[in-house]
């Protein structure tokens, strides 16, 4: 388990994951908001990930993990575990690679999310709603079918692959002060900062966390992965625990970790959708969460603040359940 | 009453309003999505007036007719009864100008618009809710204050404004087959005639109108202006009736308005925030709604359609009204 031994993304595996993949995602747009700037007091350019395909940053790293596979390990296909939006990525980006996918998902994932996975053709295997069930499953369906599993975010290529995200905005805005990012897993977190430290190392990163599931935080006070049990949080994107690899990045290079309360994440979202006109996901605006509540102090700084997707319930809306 | 003996504008009072305007607007984007395209068999390219200042098209023509007013006249300030996004364009643009603005608004008005008015300034006067009580409350202000009456639509500068939005679409896309607006009273509609009968002869342009309130078909169909009795639709920027004016300019140059059902009108709503991850308001909405229903065949077509705004009550979103 010792962090020495283990291989982490460069910012050279960046760049050939941003060349490899540069035709199948989309190039996203920054946006600015003058009244989101007045409110918060800071220049901020929103990275606008939930117009990536599938809704979610996740199709970049799906999408240089798949890619990556030589011809005669991609025949058997690829599969993983994932209620979200790295199922749908790993699904589409599959199919874009003329092979099968194999998600297993939870029986107690809505239709809405099942569909839209075999929408893209894959093979969804369902399993009891535990940790410990997926993976069993998981075990099962690669052994039967020699697929390659794709972790959701501790897999050296899926992390070179998120760290796109930033290499755009760092090409779109200069002299960035700070870099927001959400963490959950910390696939996220950990490209940011892969690209973040080699190309702006003056520009600070920091994550924001739910208060209901601070594991992250918890984990850089402790020096060692503190698992997330019971995350409680209306981020149903940050549920999940850091695993070795992310967790390495994020230790040797994060600023802060901030946590953030479920008010502030909905207020924030709200924001967001009545002044930008765009659609975030909670897991998304936790990152706007941390300029409202002023834990830290960013005024008048030139923030980048990466929203990670666009996939809400629009049936439930946080602001909705009383 | 004659027609011919009304000035319209051309596309010179449109570029003209362009070059006014410009440092006060946005450049809106035009967005694309390759799964609604296939959805509808065609390409579509959505001019985003949702992100437009006040989230509405109305801003252009607003401050078009504001920004034209001379010193002299503008000193008494502006006035205008609307409780949509009308009043906000013309409270946010009189700021602007550095005068006063003061909107007639009915009584029944929500606090959210109310509220919206006055945050830029603007001085509100309730009044009854009918058209009536509207306008002579608006003449008893006007004769007080001395303000310039800015009609939302019925207004020389105010479509020449609204003409903007198709000049900007036809700068950034060439070859449109067909352009599609939303018709209410008339302005998006006939400035975009404006522009495009002039600039791109070829381009068909549509009107979309909801079925609940189809004055503006009927108008062409009997050749006068068929005013709006009792309004039944989800598209609450659709009420209101032709303008002498803007009824000219349609009559003169429109291929087709099409009626569209509110169930068609939240289908298409829908499609367009869960797959481009952007919110806009049912009257925009319509437009797409066409492509849906398939009346007419705009199949293998190039198509733009102007997204007039995104405000919408978040509270209350047309798929949850049972």
């Amino acid at each position: 388990m010792a962090g020495d031994n283990i291989k982490l993304p460069s910012i050279d595996d960046v760049r050939f994951a941003a060349e490899r993949i540069r035709n199948y995602i989309h190039r996203t747009p920054v946006l600015t908001s003058i009244s989101i700037n007045k409110i918060v007091g800071s220049d901020v350019y929103f990275k606008c990930e939930n117009f990536q395909k599938v809704g979610a940053f996740k199709f970049r790293g799906a999408t240089n993990a798949v890619f990556s596979l030589l011809d005669e390990e991609i025949r058997k296909g690829v599969a993983t575990h994932s209620s979200g939006n790295h199922a749908q990525a790993i699904a589409l980006t599959a199919k874009m690679r003329g092979t099968k996918a194999f998600i297993v998902m939870p029986s107690n994932s809505t239709k809405v999310k099942v569909e839209a996975v075999k929408g893209y053709g894959a093979e969804v295997i369902f399993c009891g709603p535990t940790l410990q069930a997926r993976e069993s499953t998981l075990d099962e369906v690669v052994s039967k079918t020699g697929a390659t599993f794709i972790h959701p975010y501790n897999n050296f290529n899926v992390i070179s692959g998120q760290g796109t995200t930033a290499l755009e905005l760092l090409e779109d805005v200069k002299n960035l002060d700070y870099v927001i990012t959400p963490v959950g897993g910390g696939g996220l977190l950990s490209g940011s900062l892969t690209t973040i430290s080699a190309i702006s190392p003056s520009t600070r990163v920091i994550a924001a966390e739910p208060e209901g599931a601070d594991d992250a935080y918890r984990s850089i006070i402790e020096n060692r992965i503190v698992p997330s049990v019971n995350p409680k949080t209306v981020c149903d994107g940050l549920f999940t625990s850091l695993g070795e690899l992310t967790f390495e990045i994020i230790k040797k290079n994060i600023y802060k970790i901030i946590t953030v309360s479920d008010d502030s994440v909905i207020k924030a979202m709200r924001l967001i959708w009545e002044r930008m006109k765009i659609i975030v996901e909670p897991s998304s605006a936790i990152t706007l969460g941390i300029l409202l509540e002023n834990k830290i102090d960013l005024k008048t700084k030139r923030i980048g603040i990466i929203l990670s997707g666009g996939n809400v319930d629009l049936e439930n809306l946080p602001w909705m359940r009383k």
